[in-house]
């Protein structure tokens, strides 16, 4: 039993006919991202320092926090034409690549851009709904090992859909390694400028604005914990995207797909870092089994088993339950990020679908082909937030003004009802506000 | 001048001619809501009670906010029934305009609703998006003196018309104080369930849920510093609306509309709380002084005078700029929540106006008209959030789900570029999942 060298690793098996599977459930999905007050008090003390003394604080702070020699903004800015030359200098298949990835989620972010509407009453009062790009969007790139470019194109890409006027990126040098990639994906998705700052003096750059850095009206994309928890304590002066916990997918399977390819499948999503979680539901015992055994043979031939094999021993489970219905009832209380259904006819459980971020169907979608270029955005509701929040789209990048016109006939027959309904609130200047349309009244 | 018996008021005249101008508007414009450490830590212990103890921590803190004795959950839940009751216990008038606005906000809404869609490709692979309505949606309606019908409608009705499947209210009912309005509106506006809740406590019960009262999957509603801090809290556990800060009004007026006119849609600002702003700019000097002199005639006529001459003295402005142009730019400049365009072709501004939460267009347009039933919502983003957020709508009570749906063709297709992007990253069980696709490949 040679592929058992690996048995000192136990992955959790749960069984939804055991009495204490809705506890182990529980404790297996239990996730509570806090940031203590130290980190708290450290990001509130960089934001006040950026917010006091703008682009002198980022200075010292990127020299200090990132090991770099820099004397002022200039040394701290790329223009585009650097991303141009990080695109044109890639090696041909990852530039093709980079660009097919960029097309499709271009493409697939199109469909998503709503309309303005309005209509006219018999009265002639026009109502509506105004949408509106936000005037400048702030991406984060985080950098050093977690540099991805692919999410530079899926930060990115939806806000220059949504005619984003400006679309100004952060990504920090940690001794001044830049990431040839990460530029030439802001190239293609058509990011304007780009600041090599980060953490959670860069957030708050783009929050306040400095002399260099300007204002942003959203901040979007991943970061550590310094990161998220200045979102956080920006957002209200800022839009903010999602703070995000770590990855997961739940894949439902029927038995039908090859235990290796579900094995990868699992690893893909475990391999991000240590508390990635990877599930596998099936009413298939053999084919748990299979899949176990595929894991087990396979994890040693992973570069990165260390980190798959801590996350899924932590955070990993094979869940058998009873048969179909009892797996999409799993799906959504589990309310995954990712959902794989990789069953012989995937539309017959979407209707019963009602909470995941992305739904790969059918056993030849991997999860990884929309981590980088079905189309749909990568970025996407963790830690159950699916049950009300959606993946990043167009619509974050955008926003509605309500349109009201009315006609002299229309805001007579509003001004009534609005004055006795005003009136029964107390809110007699509303009352008298409305009343003064009303041609009879006074 | 008798009228001048107010002249110990004060209005701010602004003008962007003068050099402090900018300055001055920082200032006007100068708000950050804050919940000190104290209100944190109540709010926390609160929540805390809540999750260790459920119905019975309730019952012991309603008991104690609200003075009430009450002795299980049941004394402070409201059957279907009984809303139906204050619905039809209400004046024939109040009735009447109650159904009149809920049939207006209901029908405006309507036009909100997206569909899901779906497109396939040439290869056969199908990619789309979701929408899912929340599964339960929790209101906060806040009791005593603010207690609002018309809350009610604005925050429920777009849940209702998004298909949500359960709305449970929540509603303070201090010294047992029950508004009939409000329950009246909960009627029409197809709210399930009632608990006479407020408070911290009211926030916690819906976003961890106790024995009676059911977990929802996103909480909205205005409320007090305890509300709006419990909702910070437990943000993430479920999702929130905007936290709002003072309502405001911008007016932008071109000198044809009744002064008279004006001071009270100002007031119908200002009459709501001290904190209220309400501000007028026009390019017309007589127009300026003919409005001033209106606030000051009519101001001791109001009901709210003394909360009127509060808000508008610590927070209200008349503006004078140089034409409209400069108006459209502080407009944007100030993103208001409610913008009057009280101009006679407001259209004609229309497509230059960026940011603001409600756009209420023309002479006969008073924002009373929309803040009760001329259709659109006016929950509205405000203190400069329109720059990047929307009015609550329909989409605040949905969300979307991708879907991606490969052919054969198209998982070897998109697996080979996601194999080259994969490696890019260092992250080879991405790329192996990848590759698994592509017939040719291992």
């Amino acid at each position: 039993m040679a592929e058992r060298a690996t048995a000192n690793f136990t992955l959790s098996r749960l069984d939804t006919r055991e009495a204490d599977f809705e506890a182990r459930l529980d404790a297996l999905l239990d996730w509570e991202g806090v940031s203590d007050a130290e980190v708290q008090a450290r990001v509130a003390s960089i934001i006040q320092a950026v917010r006091a003394r703008g682009d002198a604080a980022l200075v010292e702070l990127t020299a200090r926090f990132d090991r770099l020699s820099v004397d002022g903004m200039a040394s701290l800015t790329l223009s585009a034409e650097r991303l141009a030359e990080a695109y044109e200098g890639l090696p041909e298949a990852q530039r093709e690549a980079l660009r097919h990835a960029a097309e499709r989620v271009r493409a697939y972010h199109q469909h998503q851009k709503p309309e303005s509407w309005q209509y006219t009453e018999a009265d002639g009062t026009v109502l509506g709904q105004k949408i509106t790009p936000l005037d400048r969007a702030g991406i984060y790139v985080p950098g050093g090992k977690a540099a991805y470019p692919s999410s530079v194109l899926m930060n990115a890409i939806p806000a220059h859909v949504a005619g984003v006027n400006e679309i100004i990126m952060v990504v920090p040098t940690p001794d001044g390694v830049l990431n040839e990639l990460v530029l030439a994906a802001a190239h293609l998705a058509g990011v304007d400028r780009v600041f090599t700052l980060g953490g959670a003096q860069a957030v708050a750059a783009l929050a306040y604005g400095t002399e260099s850095v300007p204002r942003v009206d959203k901040i979007v994309g991943p970061g550590n914990i310094y990161v998220a928890t200045a979102k956080r304590a920006v957002f209200g002066q800022v839009g903010i995207d999602m703070i995000a916990g770590p990855s997961e997918i739940l894949v439902v399977s029927d038995g039908g797909t090859d235990p290796d390819w579900l094995a990868m499948d699992l690893f893909s999503q475990a391999e991000h870092d240590e508390d990635a979680q990877a599930i596998l539901v099936s009413w298939d015992d053999a084919h748990l089994e299979a899949v176990e055994a595929a894991i087990e043979r396979l994890l040693p031939t992973m570069e990165r088993d260390a980190i798959i094999r801590q996350s899924l021993q932590a955070r990993g489970a094979l869940i058998r339950c009873r048969d179909r219905d009892e797996a999409l009832a799993l799906v959504n209380r589990i309310a995954p990020e990712h959902l794989e259904l990789s069953v012989a006819e995937p539309e017959a459980l979407l209707a019963q679908v009602r909470h995941a971020g992305a739904i790969f169907m059918g056993r030849y979608t991997a999860e990884a082909l929309g981590d980088y270029c079905a189309g749909p955005n990568h970025v996407l509701p963790t830690s159950g937030t699916a049950r009300f929040s959606s993946p990043l789209g167009v619509y974050d990048f955008q926003k509605r003004s309500s349109l009201i016109h009315c006609s002299a006939e229309g805001a007579a027959t509003l001004g009534r009802t609005a004055s006795v309904l005003a009136r029964g609130e107390s809110l007699t200047a509303h009352a008298r506000s409305a009343e003064n349309r009303i041609p009879d009244a006074d």
